[in-house]
């Protein structure tokens, strides 16, 4: 049998299990861990679990911030550098992931306290995890505030890919189960990808 | 050992190829189709990889439109009626989804085309699908033009969430793997998830 749940009955709802049923129900996403630099070239790094594709040419990514009524390093970073790092959480690391939603201390990396190694490559002004498989690098490009909750989509342009070598087919197919790429529902659930299949593009 | 690729590699790259691997590059995202009403009642159904989570109160959620360089029924039938479905794609029902992406001329429902059923809760002027398992009813509350490339954030606010009787846990916790929802990666590739662990809530 369905249940039928109307927004009176939703409203009515404790906040934390409606927090947790609402994420869950938001469906699977993609975890991913932001890196950049703050004050002092101190390391930041969170999880996000709203990276979404905005388009292909150029190769622009955005995912949403929640309200700045508290500092967000993320942002306050993203904005001073201009650069942020996009790492795809594996199922070997997916609890020190996790670990960077913790509210640690101005003066503590995220990449100390959650033991993941920042790495650089030239030029480029914000970290990688070195521990992640696939890792992008971003150059902000454009905000817009949500009018109706003050929420923020943030989007950038990738502008370095590093992933192992031989890891795209030669048609651009890359097997995202295979690069060891997790998944979070909600903000607390991980699950592994397990591969159903590869679809032609439809055609009537 | 890790390859690096560069912007001027990725605008290199034959268009088919990437927007192949970029669409993959991004995650792995929840697979939803979206249903809505058109001129003379005429049901549409299109597949999305895009839904996000915006916000738990009130409970809104968005997904990312392509440019309206050509008419995108979804997003004409949203602005006209005010309303619109989000419905889980399963394992079941993920190649008929799929082929929701065909192009089909406007006579045609692709509930129809693609053996989908349509089905109605009183006064909610949008068509769920009969064979989802979680289905949501929004109304539309606000868009977002992308000033670098023309795609628009869809914002609407849940007002019915349809699921199975007691598929919610006492603490608001929900198992989508056992609802059967699906993983899309890029554009044609599908997964089921495979739970790994649920994690406590992070503290320093």
């Amino acid at each position: 049998m369905a249940r039928i749940i109307t927004s009176t009955e939703i409203q009515e709802w404790d906040k934390y299990y409606r927090i947790n049923i609402l994420n869950k129900l938001s469906g699977f996403k993609s975890a991913s861990l932001i890196g950049t630099l703050g004050k002092e070239e101190r390391t930041n790094l969170a999880i996000f679990n709203s990276v979404m594709h905005i388009g292909a040419s150029p190769y622009y990514l955005g995912f949403i911030l929640r309200p700045t009524t508290v500092d967000r390093h993320t942002y306050i970073n993203i904005k001073e550098t201009n650069h942020y790092t996009i790492n795809h959480v594996t199922s070997t690391i997916y609890q020190q992931a996790h670990q960077t939603s913790a509210k640690y201390i101005d003066e503590v990396s995220e990449f100390d306290a959650c033991k993941l190694t920042p790495s650089y490559i030239d030029g480029f002004k914000a970290p990688f995890v070195e521990e992640s498989v696939v890792k992008l690098g971003l150059e902000f490009v454009e905000e817009q505030l949500i009018r109706c909750n003050q929420t923020r989509l943030i989007i950038g342009k990738v502008t370095k890919i590093i992933l192992p070598e031989n890891s795209i087919e030669s048609n651009g197919d890359i097997r995202l189960d295979h690069l060891d790429s997790t998944i979070v529902n909600g903000l607390d659930t991980y699950y592994k990808a397990y591969f159903l299949e590869k679809l032609e593009f439809a055609r009537p």
